[in-house]
């Protein structure tokens, strides 16, 4: 659990840190990113919002492309964002689709993937207990987003721990992953062949599953996204997500793709939805 | 002068596009991005504002880091971002504060330098020809700014085409290169030896010289940025405006260092600077 700073900018009247510790859950080395606002250490209480990544990325493009920390600072709010998927000398596939850079943000099942994948777990039970107390006047109330398959991450850790999470949303998700090429190679080498072993990692499942509490759900698809038809298919979910009355916010912006310049745009509007969440 | 679009992406109502050429300057393909406001197909005229990179950048960097799409949005302004030097089967150097990725905007008169380093010849008449035209319903105004060697950069073209722009500002500028390390390094392999042949690319000579008016000027300089006291110092600079009355708003920021994170924190007010010189 030994935590080394490896820097720290500041940006927005706050600090955007970078950190490297060894995961006992991975059995490996990681980096996270953690956004820190000025106003932390002194007035109001400061509330966390997890932000995950999509299928290359390291915590890096968010922090320095996803312009967020103007909203961020402006309204008291820290955000941590993790790596996508265990690193270094751990189980890895040529494919970018998979292994290193995919993790998916689920427990793995399979060789050689057990191992090392079990990024739901260092999210919710590892990283938390590193990542509180580096918070100065943590309000205690959390809320997740993502992009891609880090939009379906959230949706699932979100839809798991809804007593946690006072706010999903996500940016054009993967959100029915067990029909869709990239979630069906990727559950089909961590979880086995049995597809009836995929659904509790399957957002469109979690959401019709019984539950006394959802917390609500903001959703920004653009239109000209290479991936759209093929991979973020939205029916299934809005239809499941309707029959449970859980409540989604799925919204289609015309002409923005799947980059970081769509998310660059839209995110004032998704801090604005999750501070109104975590302020209630 | 064939222009090819590589890509295009929607980003607050405007896009970030960028583009292969080949450059006659010098006698190798570049590329350059452009980021046009979508409100500049109807309403009021766009001004255009020229953005010139540091050492190691190219176009990519300021598109994808710089968070100003939304004020250029806002403001209806369009932002020309080109390369930091010739590029390909070019002159080169080992070092990454000389060769590719370090033209200082300059004319080199040295070998092997001189048959494409001609980087102010290319901002100053072989891309405006090229991108005028991309803009539509330009008001025919311009500005300039930059950071570090293209703070540098803003500077001197700025200066030695005061009639042509409204406006020039820099993040973290180099003040005064013929003085400091990186100048005296690229200033010796690009111009050669003499110290004489220096000063018309060294914006404190620039800024002494007579001259009936000059743009106004804006910097922001970081107190933890790393190069500050080796490369950015701004006294002699500062001493030759006052003497020649020249306008310069010199802002230092606590805490901030010589990154994007910087840049992101401060474009805003940049442009305010800039918008508000490119109206009058």
């Amino acid at each position: 659990m030994h935590l080394k700073m490896i820097s720290s900018h500041r940006i927005f009247n706050g600090r955007q840190i970078k950190y490297r510790h060894h995961s006992s859950v991975l059995n490996c080395d990681m980096t996270f990113s953690l956004y820190l606002p000025e106003s932390s250490s002194n007035h109001s209480k400061t509330a966390l919002i997890w932000w995950l990544s999509g299928l290359t990325c390291t915590d890096d493009n968010f922090s320095q492309k996803g312009a967020f920390q103007k909203y961020a600072s402006e309204k008291n709010l820290a955000f941590v964002i993790p790596d996508t998927s265990p690193r270094g000398a751990t189980a890895d596939s040529e494919d970018w689709d998979l292994g290193q850079g995919a993790g998916f943000y689920l427990n793995a099942t399979q060789d050689p993937w057990k191992e090392n994948f079990q990024m739901y777990d260092y999210l919710t039970k590892e990283l938390p207990e590193l990542i509180y107390p580096l918070i100065p006047n943590f309000s205690g109330k959390e809320s997740i987003m993502g992009h891609s398959m880090g939009g379906h991450g959230s949706l699932i850790v979100g839809l798991k721990n809804p007593e946690r999470f006072s706010a999903i949303s996500a940016f054009a998700p993967i959100l029915n992953p067990t029909q869709v090429p990239w979630g069906k190679k990727a559950f089909t080498a961590y979880l086995g062949q049995d597809p009836s072993k995929w659904n509790e990692w399957d957002a469109t499942s979690l959401i019709q599953a019984p539950s006394a509490y959802r917390p609500p759900i903001m959703i920004t698809q653009g239109t000209a996204d290479e991936f759209y038809k093929t991979q973020l298919k939205e029916n299934t979910f809005l239809t499941a997500a309707q029959k449970t009355n859980a409540e989604v916010i799925y919204q289609k912006e015309k002409g923005y793709d799947h980059s970081y310049f769509t998310i660059a745009t839209f995110i004032e509007k998704h801090i604005a939805f999750h501070y109104q969440q975590l302020s209630q």
